[in-house]
């Protein structure tokens, strides 16, 4: 895995704040490979869309590694994206910072923010990788574990690579951050750490089998709240 | 608080998987009222810019009640909001959803989309009540146990407010949906639930000052795994 710079673009570039910007790719795929879902942003008829969905990134395809989007080839988003700059961003929000003043209230968080034109992936053997990728970024080795896609299935799924060449990556961490006058005032300041756990794994009401090790090492890694 | 059903608009009017639609607005409020942040969504320079941010709600103004959104006066996606149509997407991931087939894999979620033209609150006493309601809504009670916003500090902020009428909300609950013929699969198939949580809240180092009860309530409800 690279530890190249991040190449700030002016879409990129933090404006302000400029202490909270990552300058590690390193940290893009940390961000990256931390969280579970994103948010798509594209442009339809003029005006912004933004939809939640699951991706998987691959690091070693492409310059700087891609990130894999899907959908029903009937969808908005799916269909427009590979005409357009998309915005894809990973958010994690790590706790609520709480100052004496309100207007030092603050969120601690890692977000990733990528752009780009992404490809509609066509070739059958890359579409199943990027889907296997996207299965297994939310369950480490599900892919091998259920039946894979028939053609059929590959046939109504539309699969987007997003290069990650030109992303941003900021983060705030830490406690609250008070004026110097406001130091003194009786109120309390903290944080109050956030986490996504995850539950026991519920079988489906038609299914006795036990949960397997890889569902058992899913749950208790994001089971655990630290 | 009403119950009317919601209006839907092309774009806000779900082509696929209706079922999934939501049909009263009591449904998006519990979106919004249940949420922390939200994915906001601006178009800037032809391209989607999304970020993730805070937000607050007032169900009592305007036809079908408010959102507000803050930020600086120097954020590109504030100052370019008020000019354009936006996108604000809440989203609650509740589950992976595993399915024997790769295909049939899911995400149990609620999400919310909202469209429109926000406004610029521009009266002081209303961008307060807005900011006030930003913080209550991340940790209820807070705006009254802190030092409210200065002059200056609110000559600083931006608040935007947008009207939740043009909204369209959809949500998957229960187990995976395997086709027939995969049913007697030697898969595991079943749902990891998935929450978010708080922590035991963290005093900042130089607060000395017991946990108050508005703090220790708010980590409380968000603390204990369902």
């Amino acid at each position: 895995m690279t530890t190249t710079p991040l190449q700030p673009t002016a879409r990129t570039s933090l404006r302000r704040s400029k202490e909270r910007a990552a300058t590690e790719r390193q940290e893009l795929y940390d961000v990256l490979l931390d969280g579970m879902f994103c948010h798509l942003g594209v442009v339809l008829d003029g005006d912004p869309l933004v939809l939640p969905t699951a991706y998987g990134v691959d690091l070693d395809r492409g310059p700087d590694g891609e990130l894999y989007l899907h959908g029903s080839v009937a969808a908005r988003s799916v269909v427009a994206a590979p005409q357009q700059t998309v915005c894809v961003t990973v958010t994690h929000t790590d706790g609520l910072v709480l100052a004496r003043s309100a207007f030092h209230h603050s969120v601690n968080y890692r977000s990733a923010v990528i752009f780009g034109v992404p490809r509609l992936i066509t070739d059958p053997d890359e579409k199943l990788h990027a889907l296997n990728r996207i299965v297994d970024h939310l369950v480490p080795g599900r892919s091998a574990a259920v039946r894979s896609a028939s053609r059929k299935e590959l046939a109504k799924t539309s699969v987007l690579a997003l290069s990650l060449t030109e992303a941003s990556v900021k983060t705030r961490s830490g406690p609250a951050n008070d004026d110097e006058e406001d130091l003194d005032l009786p109120y309390w300041t903290g944080v109050i750490p956030l986490q996504v756990v995850a539950g026991v794994p519920e079988n489906n009401p038609d299914c006795d089998l036990m949960v397997p090790a890889h569902v058992r090492s899913r749950a208790n890694v994001l089971g655990a709240p630290s």
